[in-house]
């Protein structure tokens, strides 16, 4: 199990807003039944990693339906094989380990 | 107002685990006062951008006192100059939005 | 027609470097043909998105076939629909640009 | 001696190019006598790590000077304090050990 945060940064839109598509993210992934959390810099999604990679490649025309003509696409996948990862994870283990 | 995602990727240390460096890196944050949020890729502080450049640079050495040898340390500062932003914004934002 | 750079980071590998790493990576997109340049920071790929995302995935298993029992593997697109990009082009649209 | 990289991506401005905000961080790298390298996505810098993340300080006003009212600014810093490293290495080690 691998943990993947996806940015979409959707450049050339007139304006610096990006809620709709954010929104739009939301709403395939809710649909394809992903485990995900959204945060300030992009969206915690959890899985296997080819399944990660799967859905970042099934969502990725998403914003460009909205309309954008550029889109920069960051995907970051931390996986480890020693031991299962899920969202939430890091911060409980942290949090364990300060006295 | 800014956002800065901070990660730090301790590489060659002979163990997978980073939970230590990021313990050290917090225990550091709450000591200068940053308002931040631990995520499971990385530490979202806020604040003027000035602030969040400076305040990277004064945590920098953490991971290496901490014993890495090499350390990749990843800033992604998200700026906009129409509106003031915070931890947290974008996810009620969204959420407003998902009629 | 875009651009991938793709950054993979071994972690607990016991040893700083990675260009073993790199060199496995790098042969396995010469055997499946890619265009691709090495740079600093990553590999740079040119390519339709959907292959792109594709190339990412079969390549993806490379570093732990190496040995690495944990990776970070970052990924970022750059694609834009209103004209064709290729590797080197921002290099020559910054150098026209200057007077 | 370090490696970063710098990629800042302007938002909301209402045309898809970026050209002219690389060209006057270029501009400004120049006047500042950095040692970089243009790539295509982002600008490879090299030096101590203290001097890059202070030059990124100095630089980071420069897209919102040009007129971009949203910036994302992205700095991933390669630092290994086992040896040496300077822009153009990483190729160079992966060459040699190719057979």
């Amino acid at each position: 199990m691998a943990l993947m945060q996806l940015t979409i940064i959707p450049m050339g839109t007139g304006e610096p807003g990006v809620g709709d598509y954010v929104l739009a993210i939301q709403k395939k992934l809710e649909e394809k039944g992903a485990v995900f959390r959204l945060s300030d810099m992009g969206t915690l999604i959890e899985g296997e990693p080819k399944y990660l990679l799967h859905l970042a490649a099934s969502i990725y025309e998403v914003p460009f339906e909205q309309g954008a003509v550029r889109v920069v696409t960051q995907i970051s996948i931390d996986d480890r094989r020693d031991k299962d990862v899920h969202i939430g994870d890091k911060i409980i283990s942290v949090i364990r380990r300060d006295p």
